[in-house]
């Protein structure tokens, strides 16, 4: 990504992982042209740190508030930032887990993870793709052949909780609608391989924004970007964790 | 299952696979003593087989009408049936699968797909356990030790098009909201693993009744039939196809 000056889509900015990653794309050596956050209660006092940060690099980040404007609207002011140069990253990392087990889980549970995991992300990919084609316009216009993250990628942020062979270990968790994003980059890898359109699913770790977890958001981010950095049509549909391990379905 | 005379709940019994699945269970010398079978437009041309069948085996066959009952009703007419002895298999056989491309599919198919293959599946395991309890009845009442179909058992069919091992084979096909009935399982496997209810997925291969199949329906149950009568603790959680070899995830 050090090559060539990108720009990235991340739907999830408010905090955690999805804020620590627009502060190291915008403050590390990362040539981030242009940087679309998007967080759904901009005013409130969790969205301070993208406040902030939105302030500090006003040329770089362009904060839009979810809800208030529609998915379309989004999209054109993206387009409207990015311009000719088109998109390079979309970041999917509005994942959630549900906690819990089939007794205690409601169907309205299971259907809002459906809709933030599956339909939110599937929706928003496909949308990019058609309705303004950037992923396409910037992979013509790069030279270098290839697929890399300064090309065309659409990146989602998932968990060792969401593999099915993980099942047995992690039964505090009820990952139902949670492998459905998995199952969705398998199916665009495949479907956008001759658009050389990257896909990759990462798993930032089991990090202290989780219960209990091992590592700190800017640890598990540095891992995730530097993953990022190094992914190639060899990885294009690939699992893997933050230090780039490969993980099972 | 020979051993015991079993109770069936057949979701899915119009036609295809289900159909058969009927058929065969109460014509073969298994010994099924209540089967459920329910069926959305019984008075239709395709439910043809299916009323013929209830005709021949009064005293096993009862079928339900879906829509005109609440799952509620079904499951209280399913107690009335199979009394203190309690049901032993649900089948889960209601699975459908999404062609086309994350292009052409809309969020309206996936949420279709999702609803019958993990939110209906769901709801009707669920409240059999939680209601009646019949698993757990016929499961403390049996005097063999161990998991059997004979003892309480959910076996959900489902397909291989639903591994996320084949993705790339299969690239006609978009199982977005297919693989989490597999995950289904093997979530609800270790949650009733200390109340010794098995749980399985089977693939009944590319039968006739999709396009292009390789074996006809009866060719198929009866491999189905012959793998779930093979269950046992060993293979809870596992997912099979009608030969009994096993399938990635």
């Amino acid at each position: 990504m050090a090559a060539k000056a990108c720009s990235v889509l991340n739907p999830g900015a408010t905090r955690g992982l999805g804020l620590e990653m627009v502060k190291q794309m915008v403050e590390s050596p990362w040539p981030v042209r242009q940087l679309l956050a998007c967080c759904r209660d901009l005013d409130g006092l969790r969205a301070e740190g993208l406040r902030d940060l939105a302030k500090k690099h006003p040329n770089v980040i362009t904060v839009v508030r979810l809800g208030e404007y529609s998915l379309c609207s989004i999209l054109l002011q993206m387009g409207s930032l990015v311009g000719k140069a088109g998109l390079n990253v979309l970041v999917n990392n509005t994942w959630v887990l549900t906690h819990g087990t089939m007794q205690t889980t409601s169907t309205q549970e299971i259907q809002a993870a459906f809709n933030t995991n599956i339909l939110g992300p599937m929706d928003i990919t496909k949308r990019t793709f058609k309705m303004y084609l950037f992923f396409l316009m910037s992979a013509t216009k790069s030279g270098k052949p290839g697929m890399f993250c300064s090309k065309p990628a659409v990146v989602s942020i998932s968990s060792m909780v969401a593999s099915m062979a993980t099942v047995k270990e992690m039964c505090s968790f009820f990952p139902m609608a949670s492998a459905g994003l998995n199952m969705l980059t398998l199916c665009a890898t495949e479907e956008f391989r001759k658009d050389e359109i990257l896909f990759a699913v990462l798993h930032p770790s089991d990090w202290k924004g989780g219960e209990g977890g091992a590592i700190d958001a800017p640890e598990s981010v540095e891992g995730l970007l530097s993953v990022m950095d190094s992914l190639t049509e060899k990885q294009t549909g690939v699992f893997l964790d933050y230090e780039g391990k490969v993980m099972p379905w």
